[in-house]
């Protein structure tokens, strides 16, 4: 919300509310309204029910008056403070300058005025001195929505003012509406001051104002709904006019223009405040409210909205709330989803070379009964990097959750697909402009940890995981900070930074992933690890496979023997130095995941360091894998052959079979190990959003 | 701080620390370091007293390793985990894929490379299959400041790295460098990138960087203080370079350009990382940090400061960091004084017409034994709003303190006197630039209440009081939000916003005051109040002065009796209005300032409408008034003459004797009142600053 500007309102409302203490307040004080009454002339009031009205008697009362009693009708309470010595005397009360009336109705009114009270003033002598009277309307009035996050609007709920985390918190949940509904053209539905049909209702947020009270309210009052500036920014409200509407959402059998008409907007960054009809008797009104955009570095993701009772004074006069209810929502965050989660759908594109590896990711994806969508050259512009224009995940809330795509600023010839593929019915679509972007926008630079818990906090939805430069150095390439405040504002998944820097293309895809594991954290991370390398190479020398070739069958010029690899000293010494970086990564990583070291496993990967000294795979780079379940697609790694089988294959295998894990190679050597990408950098996987709620998270 | 930018940093740091999870972290982890060991070449490697090296043994272990055994020297202690079955046999322990060896160091090394450790490899027949030699240099680093709140800048305080608030809290604190030490023109000295005096390092917060190790680091090694992008637009570091520094402090006879060349610039918003030099041995290196900005709507007030340990790979290689240090700073809130806070100096505006008003007020300022200044025509160019200008505000932290004046965007003829007049040594100036200002924009519509609780909510600063528009209307006059955006950031004085657009003027001070009161909280607030000034007239009349006459010897086209004030009705209306409007501010402030009824005292005072329907006082408004202590001083109201005493003024008497309070009455009438202004537009005052330590506030 917005700073002051917010405040103002909440300053003037019941609900004056965003924090916890005041949340109590709101629990326990008693909402008084200072009404003046005046003996030469009887008063009107309008009250509400659940306040009180509390009327200075001293002040009102004419010269001279030593005492004063008070008469009210069958619908009105009162109480007298101080109290009077003797409460049941019927005789009048002592007048102090600090007597004070205390006005409560119970029930709503059925006729404007149909209340009344009046006070009588006496001398000394008990002689009737004035009699001021007051007639009353009770009303009542809530201003609705599903505080208690159970998919229903509830009536009134104590909570609905504030916003709390947690299993025991409340506040009610809303969407971007950045998927597209639109029957025609085709846009974010928060793009259009319109509600164009009952499934974009559905992306909204219902709240409903509820009222009691007399056919019509006294002459001159009226309800008005109004936010902050600063919120304006970030939600508009539509209201539902038609009685009939629940019928058409069922049936949609209604015209879009027609729609249209019977959902006005109330409130948007141009309309603050607008007033809204009273119907009389007992009503709903039904009202949507719609996200338009995610938090952010200057957006904390809260908004509150306003119903106010305005009383006139006359003309030229502004009116006076004398009454405000509001309600609080938290715009969803979006939430990326870890190798942990079921794959719903495989994402990769066709060229005109990658025929291997396309078949390859068929009978992976398709055998093991996934979808597969491959994005044509028409779309993908020879751009096969589908890791790295976007990235899968979803906002959820009680009443709707839906797939959100986070289109990388990278904007490769892929850059079209995030929108005009992907975005759709209950497929959303956020993006953030950068003007100066590197390698590392490339979403193979953003991960995201399985659920984990450091020193007692828990992340039950995982933690995002970016590389970045060391912060030590004023060179250096950086994700983009308008991606980086974004995915740090969502909040629900805290982000870490990796150096990957080091790295000539820079993704910590391509010294890290997650895979499932029966055991312990129920996940392990794989690593490179050039020392698990050699390791295995010197464990071949002595063996007496020294002579075994990698590359083969890829071309002769391509072919190296381990004992050729064993014996360069710059190779040597270039891993010695990608260990060293990727072990720095290793300490972050075990801190901030709260990891201990059984929770990882080294795989054998060697680099090289191009002319500019940043790494690339030395040959295909296993840990850039695809995680289907527990079904693995691992870049075919052409290791040295022993007894006819691929070393490095042999190793992995052992290595995952532990898990419960299969793997099977996918040759992506010519199409895109040779071009710095492997399987996971060709590929994008959405997947199941988690179980888990994010606003039962304890923040 | 600046959110993923910040937690780059923190991620790679120790004290990886804002929040309070992570403070806990710092003190129950052991911060790890994985290391490689080589068995064809000896390993050198610089440790961190207080870390610890982990190396994975099986990672370098030749092949067809079983068990190894590991040596060091006295300087070095080791733990192998899993622990080995029989630790105290002198025999190698079997060697497994997750055998590690944690290595720490005590003391400090006094030479480069003086402690040794070495790992022997052996196969199944217990022959050496290799050996791996470490190196080790040990240095102890810290970097301190004062982050226990004593004002000394004690060693490597665990809580350095977090900023906490309350009693208990820690955290250094910051101040930003907004008076003028300048000796020769005229600035805020946070406006330029020198050091420039002595005093001007008072206002700074000491830093120091304590080392201990050997005369040097290891070839290659070395030291970077490095910040945030977000936080380098707050701070400024600068490093004193002298060990004759404290001396010249002490007598501060050092010229000034040799003063500026001991103290260069370290980091800026241009350098965001700069080397440092090791010194060697025991050694303190002085830094001192300058605040730069305020907490505002972009900035919590909290940044960081990183010292690493950098280690060297090799030409072309960004050098590694091992280490990093750091600690959190939070700026400094302006703070606001209420009315009961002892007075330090009375400011006023001399001008051709005003002799009367500063004849009252000179008697009634010196008279009590204040200080007081008049501004002169000269500088205030016939604008005598000395309230509207600028609000006396203080900064305070453990080393030090000083006035800070906030200076309107109204910027009236009068704007030149916060900065030419009042900016100076230890007098900081701040203000806030607005392209639109309205009449609320002026300082007589800012101001604070003393300490109260509410619900069991503590604010011992009191809470800052502003006035706005309706939030119902789109019309209206607000405060510009530039402005309430730096007010509410400031956090310690939580604003609340008032109605006050109903007046012509439209400042809360026209309407409200608080006075000390022996009793109950310790002050009273006083409300204008039309009611309470019919209830006197009305008993005038009744005791046959309806015939006395208000502004009696003013004119007598001004004067008006208590007769004919009771039979205009239209006026009787329009105060009926404006009573409706402040009791509905009485309602707000009962509400955000925890207040009863017993804690306000409404005034005898009547207002009328202008054109435009915006009220203004009927007679000199005596809320308007300016407190000193038990002294009032009080707009003569001109009241009706009873018994040759005016009945308000004896009314006023009457209502603050008892709460001890004596009054003065200034005439204001011809130079305040009918230019719409009384005593507290026309008047000034700067206060003692709260004993009351900001930072020692449960947020």
């Amino acid at each position: 919300m917005d700073a002051l500007q917010e405040q103002v309102s909440q300053r003037l409302s019941l609900s004056s509310v965003s924090n916890h203490r005041s949340c109590e307040m709101m629990e326990n004080s008693w909402y008084q309204r200072t009404l003046r009454l005046d003996t030469r002339t009887p008063m009107k009031a309008v009250h509400v029910i659940g306040t009180a009205l509390k009327v200075n008697l001293d002040r009102g009362a004419p010269p001279s008056s030593r005492f004063f009693s008070v008469r009210c009708g069958p619908n009105v309470q009162f109480r007298v403070s101080p109290a009077p010595e003797a409460p049941h005397r019927p005789s009048p009360t002592v007048l102090t300058g600090n007597s004070v009336l205390l006005i409560t109705m119970d029930h709503a009114s059925e006729n404007e005025n149909d209340s009344k009270l009046s006070v009588m003033y006496y001398n000394d002598e008990e002689e009737v001195l004035g009699k001021a009277i007051l007639h009353l309307t009770a009303v009542e009035i809530s201003l609705d929505v599903d505080a208690d996050r159970d998919g229903q609007v509830e009536k009134n709920n104590p909570n609905k003012g504030c916003w709390t985390w947690g299993p025991d918190g409340h506040g009610a949940v809303l969407l971007v509406n950045c998927d597209s509904d639109q029957r025609y053209l085709k846009r974010r539905d928060c793009e259009q001051s319109t509600v164009s049909t009952v499934s974009d209702l559905k992306d909204m947020s219902l709240m409903v104002l509820r009222t009691r009270g007399p056919a019509r309210l006294p002459e001159g009052y009226k309800l008005t709904m109004h936010i902050s500036q600063g919120d304006a920014e970030s939600i508009r409200v539509f209201r539902s006019t038609s009685s009939e509407i629940h019928k058409n959402i069922l049936t949609e059998n209604v015209l879009y223009s027609t729609f249209v008409k019977q959902h006005p907007e109330v409130l948007s960054s141009e309309v603050l405040s607008q007033e809204v009809p009273y119907l009389g008797g007992v009503s709903e009104m039904n009202f949507y409210v719609e996200g338009l955009r995610f938090p952010d570095k200057d957006f904390d993701g809260l908004i509150r909205i306003n119903l106010s009772l305005l009383e006139p004074i006359s003309q030229g006069f502004p009116e006076t709330p004398i009454f405000t209810d509001s309600v609080v929502f938290r715009v969803a965050p979006w939430i990326m989803t870890p190798n942990t989660l079921k794959p719903v759908e495989v994402f990769i594109c066709s060229t005109v070379d990658n025929y291997t590896f396309l078949k390859g990711m068929k009978k992976l994806v398709q055998g093991n009964g996934y979808k597969l969508t491959v994005c044509t050259e028409y779309m993908n512009r020879g751009d096969r990097w589908m890791q790295d224009e976007l990235e899968f995940g979803y906002i959820d809330s009680p009443h709707q959750k839906f797939p959100v795509v986070l289109d990388s600023p990278r904007d490769g010839p892929l850059r079209g697909f995030p929108y005009k593929v992907l975005l759709g019915q209950d497929f959303g679509h956020v993006t953030r402009i950068a003007e100066h972007v590197s390698s590392l926008d490339s979403f193979g630079n953003l991960e995201v940890s399985p659920p984990v818990s450091v020193n007692g906090k828990n992340y039950p939805l995982g933690r995002i995981l970016i590389g970045v430069a060391f912060p030590t150095t004023m060179q250096g390439r950086s994700m983009t900070k308008v991606v980086q405040d974004f995915l740090w504002a969502q909040k629900v998944q805290e982000p870490i930074a990796l150096y990957s820097d080091w790295l000539y293309v820079g993704h910590v895809d391509e010294f890290m992933t997650f895979v499932p594991a029966p055991d312990r954290k129920g996940f392990r991370v794989l690593l490179a690890s050039p020392d698990a390398g050699y390791k295995l190479f010197r464990g071949l020398q002595i063996d007496g496979h020294g002579q075994a070739k990698m590359f083969e069958g890829l071309g002769e010029h391509e072919e190296i023997t381990v004992n050729e690899i064993l014996a360069d000293k710059v190779l040597q010494e270039e891993n010695n130095y990608v260990q060293g970086c990727i072990d720095w990564n290793r300490d972050v990583l075990k801190r901030e995941l709260g990891l201990d070291d059984e929770d990882i496993i080294d795989l054998p990967i060697l680099f090289k360091l191009l002319e500019d000294k940043r790494a690339v795979a030395y040959y295909p780079d296993m840990v850039n894998m695809i995680v289907l379940g527990r079904e693995l697609g691992i870049p075919k790694p052409f290791g040295p052959l022993v007894n006819g089988r691929c070393a490095l294959e042999a190793e992995m295998c052992s290595l995952m079979q532990t898990l419960g894990l299969s793997c099977t190679y996918i040759d992506d050597f010519a199409s895109y190990h040779k071009m710095l990408g492997e399987v996971h950098c060709g590929s994008n996987v959405r997947r199941e959003a988690f179980d888990v709620k994010w606003w039962n998270l304890e923040m």
